[in-house]
């Protein structure tokens, strides 16, 4: 097993040095250089975007509270950022226009309004390492508040009037609740507060994480991309690619993100490790362990069966047992292989945009695939 | 007090005999043969509606499985006859159009996607006689069947394509979402599962209660009219009127909804008295009640202290005061002065019609009226 983890390892490796040579562009080749001139590309777009998500009504009920909560702790806004980059490779010059704004406030809106139900979903405490708005406002407001940011998403992009978008927008919201569904019927144990019953749902499997990234978070990206860059001008050929990059960009940052719960440093991500299988979700680093290594599919059915409620810190116990499920997932490789995967899309994502003129917005949505894999938060 | 009841009571009688001579256009004027009039009329209109709306997927997920067992037990499907009804004001002959199907399909998945999440925020239990579909499949499934189900909602109407409808209806619901979260904010004492908290609700005003009844429940009513007006080929001032008739009815409606939760009879309405009190809403009967009545208010006090959470049955010592609080709502006139306001708003819904010419629809429309006031569940 720890032979498996070398040449995984090896492989990891391989897969970030050819990602970050195709990245290289530019004689100044490190994150840190890219991401200033990445920073400095879209200052003036995103400080547009920020301002108008800073202008939604704030002072009013709780469900207004609730949302502007959640918008004012930031996040990485790299939805938004999607839309004003693809934009920006059709058109590099002249200011936002106020389209292309909505498009990019609407996409973070949807984002989170998926994070105010699904903080509900899971009865999640902490968000954005700040506590979720429903532990401030309550459940209701949260539910309330992820309705509205929703419909005045839609409203945004039916008022920009860039075509095609509200359609794509609607069947991609569909997509995603899709996706939740399934996350849902795979949860383990199966478990909701209102019913208290826990169930034995069918196993997850690699096939199912990988149709829940595509429906919950590969989606949006694409969309955000795919509208970024029909108006800014791209034809259809030239948007698919960029969707294409969407795509993705959008698997490679779940896989991160689900890598992060198990490899993370809660200084820099400010969330516990083991907070998605305590929510019961399967992600694909356990799903590679559990496959690959029959002491961790024995921790994991240990694990599964103490059932700790969510929300509830974990005993000695179960922390005993998780992080000897942690050792056997660093062993078998089962971390390395994560981020290898999630090289391999980044990758993936740089190589959709090869057509595309060599312009300023290409390099910066090559910086934003490469940083979504050496993201450490 | 008995004679402000009895003085009540007299203008109940008499809005009610008004709006009965009103709606009298035709020899057999009583209730029973209107309705059969009635039910010819929509008959394979609302044939259509009810296949469609048999016809969402409900084979899949539990996300689908709440859904459809919302809609599956029905309901009164009165905001997809108004969509109809109005639609044959202007278009009285021919097969049912795919668009019209599609808004009349529409309004009432928003409708329940309002209710699966309402279900959630107040923690109910029962829901058109059967348990709510959160305590089947889960508040998780709940949430996102409603989500589901308003996107699904939204793609219908944008694929009918009748103009304005879907700018219209982001407003309604963007109304419909702040009418909630007046409610909620209003809610006696405050209250939600996530924090646990009790705080001190600012008391609710008869305004708060008719600016939460215009955003909640009005304006789908005034949507659907106004949508299945402009369907038929209504022009601006016809469908303008049509929509003030959707206004009406539906604060007539939500009135006799309200009232019926102090007055129904549980064989009938499938709802335990004083739900509404015990979820912590203050409706119009409870209002009058507190602001005519000293001891009424008092004895509301003392519920309101005792604070028994939603969805544990009353002991017996809250189930006395409510007994001695109904009979003072009686006595006051609560109960009367609600159904009288009802009248006054389904005699308005007809007046709006007056101008309008006199078909088959506009009398189907004063029948809906009518038996809006009139129902027992």
């Amino acid at each position: 097993m720890s032979l498996l983890g070398a040449v995984v390892s090896d492989r990891s490796t391989d897969v970030l040095r050819t990602l970050r040579s195709v990245c290289a562009t530019r004689g100044l080749d490190d994150l840190g250089g890219r991401l200033g001139r990445l920073s400095e590309l879209v200052r003036w777009d995103m400080k547009e975007v920020a301002e108008a998500l800073d202008a939604l009504p704030s002072s009013g009920s709780n469900v207004q509270r609730a949302a502007h909560h959640l918008l004012e702790q930031g996040g990485k806004r790299l939805r938004p950022m999607c839309v004003v980059l693809a934009h920006r490779v059709g058109t590099p010059q002249g200011p936002l226009s106020a389209d292309v704004r909505g498009l990019a406030v609407a996409v973070e809106l949807v984002h989170a309004a998926t994070l105010l139900h699904d903080d509900v979903v899971d009865l999640g405490d902490v968000r954005r390492g700040a506590p979720a708005a429903r532990r401030l406002f309550g459940n209701a407001a949260s539910i309330f508040a992820g309705d509205w940011l929703l419909v005045d998403a839609l409203r945004r992009v039916r008022e920009a009037r860039v075509e095609g978008t509200l359609d794509r927008l609607l069947d991609i919201i569909e997509e995603m609740i899709e996706a939740e569904s399934i996350q849902l019927a795979r949860r383990v144990p199966e478990r909701d507060a209102s019913t208290g019953a826990q169930t034995v749902a069918p196993p997850m499997t690699v096939d199912d994480y990988f149709r829940v990234v595509r429906g919950k978070t590969a989606a949006l990206f694409r969309w955000a991309t795919w509208a970024g860059a029909k108006a800014g001008g791209l034809g259809t050929e030239g948007a698919e690619k960029v969707e294409r990059y969407g795509l993705h960009l959008g698997i490679a940052f779940q896989l991160v993100d689900d890598l992060l719960d198990y490899a993370g440093d809660f200084e820099k991500t400010g969330k516990a490790l083991f907070t998605d299988l305590r929510e019961g979700k399967m992600t694909y680093p356990l799903l590679f362990a559990r496959d690959a290594d029959a002491e961790a599919a024995a921790l994991l059915e240990r694990l599964l069966e103490e059932g700790a409620p969510a929300g509830t810190p974990a005993g000695v116990a179960r922390r005993t047992l998780e992080l000897a499920l942690l050792e056997r997932m660093r062993q078998c490789g089962a971390l390395d292989e994560t981020r290898t995967l999630a090289s391999e899309h980044a990758l993936a994502a740089v190589r959709s945009l090869e057509d595309l003129p060599d312009a300023p917005a290409r390099e910066a949505l090559h910086t934003v695939a490469l940083a979504t894999v050496e993201r450490e938060r």
